[in-house]
């Protein structure tokens, strides 16, 4: 019975993973570049954010191309959650694994909402981006208060 | 004297990453953001080098896939290596802050090389990326060699 849950386990794991398991030669290469694209992205979701919550002036162009990064980012980190990767230098909790199909809705919510706010920078409109970066925000907020370690 | 090159250092400094620092609370935030989106630049570079080197087989879609993410993220460090990010957990040698227009020059043409290099993905032929990939490789290995401690 353990035997047969260990394999399923892995077999899902295998599924949202293995291509790209094959891609990180150690857990800890793989560790280091989901931690290494969510920071390059959380650096250029604030510089919007600042300008959706006026601490910054507006300014469209710069606004479009830290949405540019962050769309691009924000679909790398998660082939890198694969098997293994669940020890080390992480804060990721052991739900990423146990819930694999929620873990990876969460992330296909946030990639969504990141193009709703790239689509939203590209209109050149400061509502616009106002509208959208709050959804945004709290798709990131979301995964880091249920699969995250404070 | 002493305090006129010390200026003009500054205003060189000024000049290349005045806009920029705003945006790094922290010197090691910036070390931080630099050395994240280098690495990651490194991994998906990396996977176009196997496919060119006939270490895995070539996928015309991934290889672009992975030239698109390589080509935003080499736009993305230099505006990191302002001043006061000289010091810390970097291997930035001294020569980055002292050749300035060296610096920027050498990492124009990193941008450059890897531009082709995506626009040969983007043909869907593998002699186009190998054609590319070698110029590519040697422009990050050049910026490693000067500026990089080993």
């Amino acid at each position: 019975m353990k035997f047969g849950i260990t394999l399923s386990v892995a077999a899902l794991c295998a599924g949202m993973a293995s291509p790209a398991l094959a891609q990180f030669q150690k857990p800890e290469d793989a560790i280091k570049y989901r931690k290494a694209a969510l920071s390059v992205m959380g650096t250029h979701f604030s510089r919007i954010g600042a300008m959706a919550n006026g601490r910054v002036p507006f300014d469209a162009k710069v606004a479009a191309e830290n949405a540019v990064v962050v769309e691009t980012l924000s679909k790398l980190p998660f082939s890198a959650f694969g098997p293994g990767t669940d020890k080390g230098d992480t804060r990721a909790l052991p739900e990423i694994w146990r819930e694999q199909a929620e873990f990876r809705q969460a992330a296909e919510k946030m990639q969504a909402e990141v193009s709703k706010l790239a689509a939203a920078t590209r209109t050149g409109s400061l509502e616009n981006v106002k509208a959208t970066f709050g959804s945004a925000a709290q798709s990131c907020k979301a995964c880091h208060d249920n699969y995250r370690k404070d």
